[in-house]
């Protein structure tokens, strides 16, 4: 497969695209344009095109684009295929929610196991995930090498969780503590999940929209 | 204030400018210069001018940026001072994660009421909040006139929830879903909370530094 530098804008569109294609699939559409995906997703049909350039994938001209081979090589991509394996560090509120809500599978991602410190968690099995004491997580991380780790335990605990997880070998954190994790000398991926970041920008649409229909 | 067109790119940085700027006072540091905040954001010191000339702040060669009145200007940007009110609409595990573990007041907003489906779940208080049962939500919206309804419930129930909100007079939805609820006809404003999105975005990270390492 041919590979150009794949800019961040195009990486976060990347999901969009496999939700479409799988949204097509599933209404029986086997063959779509740049047209068809630009309309479904609000961009323009010669963006689309671009973005679908950067990995190399060309219709063919009246012919268009394979649904199946398109999501087949966007999920190559993305490494859904690659089994990796993740580990959820904080079983409280929203590492519970995320363990009884979201489906890592469908994702590519494998979630193998749960860690939190509190006794009345941990020992227990929540959705088929077992819940190991938090002390536990250095020997797991180092005998089964998960690539990621869902980090879901309070602000306070994000830097110093963060350090452990890197030294015991952790690729990517999943980052849902609202704590920036992001530095210089960090050899680890981070995406983070910022709910207030999300909430000041909804604030800001509202209040722009006000704004507007004032002066109006 | 002077204002200009802010393109989404600049909107989604102003919440990082602002908690910037709290990391910043809450260390005792009033005045701060573009090269700061760069430093601090991953991003250039012109970057960082071009975004505040966006909307009107200029520093003074050297003498700085003052940290407060950024803050101020960028809290009033963003409709932190406009009393916004929310519904949380699903009381289930993110719901009740988002009510006991995200500071909405911290964000300017106030959450007033949750409702749920489950007459287990509604009747209840969650730390201080009561949550009624979804039956109620109608009326409760045409009353009270919350702004912002958070869209907590199973993906299924999405769209027609959207719909009930949108007919009773909610301006915008903060979508905790997975489903998504843009469509061209719809006048309400919809931020979205894709869990899948962000965690591709991660793989696709992950399995590109990998194939970086593999080739060298």
């Amino acid at each position: 497969m041919k590979k150009k530098h794949i800019s961040n804008n195009v990486i976060r569109r990347l999901p969009k695209y496999l939700h479409i294609f799988d949204k097509l699939m599933a209404n029986g559409i086997f063959r779509t344009s740049s047209y068809q995906i630009s309309d479904l997703l609000g961009l323009t049909a010669s963006q689309v095109r671009q973005d679908f350039n950067c990995f190399g994938a060309f219709g063919q001209q009246g012919y268009g684009y394979d649904v199946a081979a398109l999501r087949a090589q966007i999920a190559d991509i993305l490494g859904m295929n690659r089994g990796y394996t993740a580990v959820l560090v904080g079983a409280g509120n929203i590492g519970h929610a995320l363990i009884e809500d979201f489906n890592f599978s469908e994702w590519g991602v494998t979630l193998t196991r749960a860690f939190d410190g509190d006794p009345h968690i941990s020992g227990k099995d929540i959705c088929g995930i077992h819940v190991s004491p938090i002390e536990e997580l250095p020997n797991y991380l180092r005998t089964n090498r998960p690539e990621i780790a869902v980090l879901a335990l309070p602000k306070e605990a994000a830097k110093p969780s963060a350090e452990l997880l890197i030294e015991n070998g952790v690729k990517a954190i999943w980052n849902f503590t609202n704590e920036d994790l992001v530095e210089p000398e960090n050899p680890v991926i981070v995406e983070n999940i910022h709910f207030s970041d999300s909430l000041l920008a909804l604030s800001y649409f509202v209040t722009a929209a006000m704004d507007s229909k004032k002066k109006k």
